[in-house]
């Protein structure tokens, strides 16, 4: 054992134990795409799949931060710990943007059993980062008994969060047309629990009205009737509700199998993500010349790229 | 040659004559994923590269069909013959989100030397649908000077838009707080062109200038400086300005080269995409048990999910 994969070891120890500085940094190594990463998968395998990972969605605008903060509370007094990991889809270019949702996360930041983090990055296959269900994976063996992923509600990512998650949240506020964008999206189809927040405002009703047409025509495979409850987040008002819904919805996932049944489909997932990542490295690593000059000739339209693709995996293989 | 290569041999025949049923038929086909897009996709090279294409995105509400639709009579009054691809990147579920959208372009329909095509579908990995480049190649093929691909702008989808087309125009409106989006979401790296649409509403000024603040903040590669126009697409006023702006884009691709390495970059996403999706077939082909079998394992902590990929590339090999 070399001494830096003792380092990695007694990091990812330390990580399951509990230790806060050691998950900060174990889920900044996982951030950094080192070549370590493998390694850390390998350590935490047995550790993994006690946390209930629940993915909060909505458009800026809808009181998502604050939703969480508040649900972080709940969830708190009712003696759970929490891990929150907001991902920022947007732009490497533009980070930072999620500095006003850490500001709104403050009251947290005292209390040694919730965990905070921001992962601000796109992923190299133009979705979430790739790194992300590895931070999910450090925080499960890490022991939370939650982990919420926060995400801002922007088309893809989304769904993407869906499928990390257990149970998805989507929230909603009156007045933003979102009845409609929420048909857009696809969120009628990946919402577990639905919440409409700023629900002392007018058109809360309509909202909610326009979602349980939307929903009563959505097909799902499974049998649960997503719930929708109204609540006003900066008064922790309908919190509690969440809370339960989404306790109901766990406890129908144990029941009906369909926990198992999602995490084996994250797992394969997961599993195809890196296969593809490997091949990827190959390419890049092996073939980056010689994909340069097979691209350039399929400019020219001297090459289709099917046959330039058949050339790149001869390459690679 | 079989009867069936006989079919596609002569339909490539009759799309690159320009002929709108045949277009329309192969743009099904590529559609369709059959095992016929390497086919179509040789028969296709050598007759690529002539039309320049323009990327359309925009926040929902911004009047993104109307300044097409507006784009689109400008160009004609151009003299310019134009192909509109609109790209609909929500979930499968909800198809038709477009409708609204292809009643706006109505007025277009009679011209036999405008062609227009909705495409509801997201792709494999996560993005816009897989056979958009290809489309985008049947069209170009076919001899249109222009192909508009339009599509709602939500995060990544217009990134991946962007990588599409020669020239990213985007389009914001006045009082969306599209000045904050557009730092979010990343466009003030992808735009080539900006447009602020309805301006002659309130806060247009205020819309401008956040935009221009923003753009002077960012880095780009290349010198090209982006222009910001204001329009009335409603009225057609300032469309004329845009389809300048973005002809001296063109001019300015060309001059500097950056028109090739544009393209020789697109060829070589293309080439990947391509070589991904070949390795995804063998893995859901011959390893479809397998993946299962092994997702079980890593989901049941006996297994870690880079041992499962290994397993899985050896399999695939």
């Amino acid at each position: 054992m070399s001494p830096r994969q003792r380092d990695v070891t007694d990091l990812v120890s330390r990580a399951i134990a509990g230790e806060t500085r050691s998950i900060a940094r174990l889920i900044s190594l996982v951030e950094s795409e080192s070549g370590q990463l493998r390694e850390v998968s390998e350590l935490l395998t047995g550790h993994l799949g006690k946390a209930h990972t629940i993915g909060l969605t909505g458009s800026p605008g809808v009181g998502k931060s604050t939703t969480t903060s508040a649900l972080v509370t709940e969830l708190r007094a009712r003696g759970k710990t929490v891990a929150v990991l907001a991902v920022d889809p947007s732009s490497p270019f533009s980070g930072g943007a999620l500095l006003g949702d850490r500001i709104r996360m403050q009251e947290h930041t005292t209390d040694p059993n919730v965990y905070i983090r921001s992962m601000a990055s796109r992923g190299h296959l133009g979705g979430l980062s790739w790194a992300t269900p590895h931070a999910v994976h450090v925080l499960d063996a890490a022991g939370f008994d939650v982990i919420l992923i926060e995400t801002v509600g922007v088309g893809q990512s989304e769904i993407e969060i869906s499928e990390l998650a257990d149970t998805s949240l989507v929230i909603l506020a009156p007045g933003m047309g979102d009845g409609i964008q929420a048909a857009k999206a696809g969120i009628l189809e990946i919402g577990d629990v639905f919440c409409v927040n700023k629900s002392d405002r007018d058109g809360a009703e309509t909202t909610r009205r326009q979602l349980r047409n939307g929903l009563s025509m959505t097909a799902r495979a499974d049998n649960w009737k997503p719930p929708i409850e109204m609540t006003v987040a900066t008064d922790g008002l309908g919190i509690d509700k969440i809370a339960d819904r989404i306790d109901e919805h766990y406890a129908h996932l144990l029941d009906s199998g369909g926990l198992q049944s999602r995490r084996v489909a994250r797992a394969a997932r997961e599993i195809q993500a890196i296969a593809i990542a490997e091949i990827m490295r190959g390419i890049d690593v092996s073939a980056g010349t010689l994909m340069q000059s097979l691209a350039t000739k399929v400019t020219a339209g001297q090459l289709d790229p099917f046959a330039a693709a058949d050339a790149v995996l001869d390459h690679v293989r």
